[in-house]
């Protein structure tokens, strides 16, 4: 308990930890398109067909070879002959061709016939009839949107890890792309361990406190989608600890256990890790603040944390490795983080060596953010995280920062405003 | 269709809207706390309880009155007398009081016994029976989490229009709160009127492309926590259109149409909005590139948009309309946006008096971001959001960017790591 010593870099840890499980990847499965939003791609989906499928027009106007119209002026317009309409949803085979002389009228999205080559706007023509009066020239292929321009045959439209959003959906429908190939949501077995806790609803335990850490993790695991085996408060017992998750292990792909885990006196969770068939003790203990006695083994291929029971000090363990481990699993990125550069209101000083995560308080002012460092700051305070909207991530070698600079800060809710 | 003369800017319009919808709010419902994530609160909620509910102890040591120890040094230890234990979970009231000249042995978490003030570290005691050397001073509540300091009773701990978040969750665990009031998940029609649609899946059609926009605008309402009310593809008629919303007006908070909206010909959602009993044009055409003809009429209070059938130019109206207007029917703030401050590689040109999102490939080089504008930016071209990452907005009276300016962009997904 004694100092930051002897203990590796979040860095360090992770990395020690993704490469213990580099060669795991979760199952896949096929889901259909609209469901896959937010999920992992697990294939390289290439289109099947050119996008947009064929020429069509991006207005409202008439289709004409550019050649005939390249003398078209407001006081000399050039005179076609109207052969056809092409409307959208038209087949092209059955369009009239376009011949010299010849326009054909066409709408938004609608097939260019054969012969046509560009479209003229509405408004720069002028019509009675079949004639019509065109009086601006248009560039060869001018407002079409050309076979495959969007997407060619082929061509790699969303690769593999990339987590889908509502805009992939979009291209992939447009390609008739019906179902997608997307890794399974994880199941992480989650478990609070300490004798201080009682069971939210529950009445009673005077000297208990409700196990708020617990609620908190398993909300965060399904903001990143995964599904949650919850095994309640366990007895602070190592035995009791190894054989509940033993009997997990088979069905889970992760597991974060919470509390029991200081580097002190009296901790279940790492002697019954330890005695888990198979396990290998990953790390335990981190140049971080908080979660310093965050730790991770792997049983079989298989992740197992081991967070504070303190609420702050979990979230920021899970932030730091439980969740870019789940992203690992599928070989994929968390989404971009919301940060803004902000000056600090106060001086902060912190020990070199130990990243530190300091919670604050961002608002905007005249145009200018500040962060504002929250003064309460205990691992068990959770308050600092619903009184705050920020983390302010100080790396091991920064030994503080001055009141007035200009950091970094990644923001967890909207920004206040303040005159 | 010609020029952007008498159209509103996208702020106006939004202010509109908004205005005409002001007394309105989406009902409420009880959920289970754990249900609660991303729902938006709709109730003040106040600390039922102090927490942490009694002083306890934040590091495992012995607990004593700092004046006793006040001496203390590692050359002159202060010898004090263990006159009990409090474990984590015990009651209070059944600990044994803390004498001037003892001390009571203490954990992480456990009630601070009566009489005592402080607690020292177990790393600055030796122990022989119940005999205790303490080798340095405390200050007063030194080591001690004091009743309340997280949260105090009667304090606001979310309020209502804040989006709750798995901290937001472990804090009201930590409360002992079980459910939460919050706003119920509007309900949004969603239809695609255009000709030249097919429904995803569908066979034949050649003349005909995939319907695209909706389901991503499915998956867009989706991701804001909506319920989706999908007509599918409408025919192109004014009166059926009519109809088809008219029948589930009752029923829904908002609807989106895509498609059939242009400020030209042949557009058949504002005859058909038009002729809704009710019915009230707010706005139809704004400033915007792409999405200028986004138009939204309010039916007996709720919102119907009319988003351009070309994906990009939905997506856009989206973000600008429809997003802010769900938040306001909840009196809520979206989430923080991902930004960059990118160079951008290549200077562009806008019109002013347009605000222009020009779709962006973010990537970082040597710590720079930089921000290179897709060259195809069709308002039809999905690829433009699925090879892009980014979206750089260019207000109205900005005439457009120089190379090696330094703008902030939107991120829409990670970026990449280019040597």
């Amino acid at each position: 308990m004694s100092g930051f010593g002897n203990l590796l870099t979040v860095d360090e840890a992770l990395k020690r930890l993704l490469e213990s499980i580099r060669d795991r990847k979760l199952d896949v499965e096929k889901v259909p398109l609209e469901d896959s939003v937010d999920r992992i791609c697990a294939e390289d989906l290439r289109a099947p067909v050119d996008i947009p499928p064929f020429n069509r027009s991006a207005v409202d106007g008439y289709a004409v070879r550019y050649v005939d119209v390249l003398s078209a002026l407001p006081s000399n317009p050039v005179e076609l002959k109207i052969v056809g309409v092409s409307e959208t949803g038209y087949d092209l085979e059955t369009l009239p061709k376009v011949n010299p002389g010849e326009a054909v009228e066409i709408y938004t999205g609608a097939p260019i016939p054969f012969g046509a080559d560009s479209v003229v706007m509405a408004e720069f023509c002028k019509r009675d009839g079949d004639r019509l009066w065109v009086s601006k020239p248009v560039a060869y292929m001018q407002n079409v949107s050309v076979k495959g321009e969007d997407f060619k045959t082929g061509e790699l439209v969303v690769a593999k890890g990339v987590k889908l959003k509502p805009w992939h959906v979009g291209a992939l429908a447009s390609l008739g792309i019906v179902s997608v190939t997307v890794y399974c949501k994880p199941t992480v077995l989650v478990a609070s361990t300490g004798l201080e806790l009682k069971q939210l609803g529950s009445e009673g335990g005077s000297g208990k406190i409700y196990d708020s850490t617990r609620p908190m993790l398993k909300a965060l695991l399904k903001s990143i989608n995964c599904k949650v085996l919850d095994l309640g408060i366990l007895p602070d017992e190592p035995t009791y600890i190894m054989e509940a998750i033993s009997k997990h292990l088979e069905s889970i792909d992760l597991a974060v256990i919470t509390g029991g885990t200081s580097l002190g006196l009296k901790d279940a969770t790492p002697e019954a890790l330890d005695m888990l068939e198979g396990s290998k003790l990953v790390f335990h203990g981190v140049r971080m603040r908080p979660g310093k006695p965050t730790g991770a083994y792997v049983v079989k291929g298989k992740p197992i944390f081991m967070l504070s029971g303190f609420p702050v000090a979990a979230f920021i363990g899970f932030k730091a490795f439980v969740e870019p481990t789940v992203y690992a699993l599928t070989d994929s990125k968390p989404d971009p983080q919301p940060t803004v550069k902000a000056y600090i209101t106060r001086r902060l000083a912190k020990p070199t060596g130990i990243k530190a995560y300091v919670r604050v308080r961002v608002y905007r002012s005249q145009n200018r953010f500040y962060a504002e460092p929250l003064r309460l700051t205990g691992s068990g305070i959770l308050s600092t995280l619903t009184r705050g909207n920020g983390i302010l991530i100080l790396e091991e070698e920064v030994e503080g920062v001055e009141e007035g600079e200009e950091i970094e800060v990644l923001l967890t809710q909207p920004f206040e405003e303040v005159a």
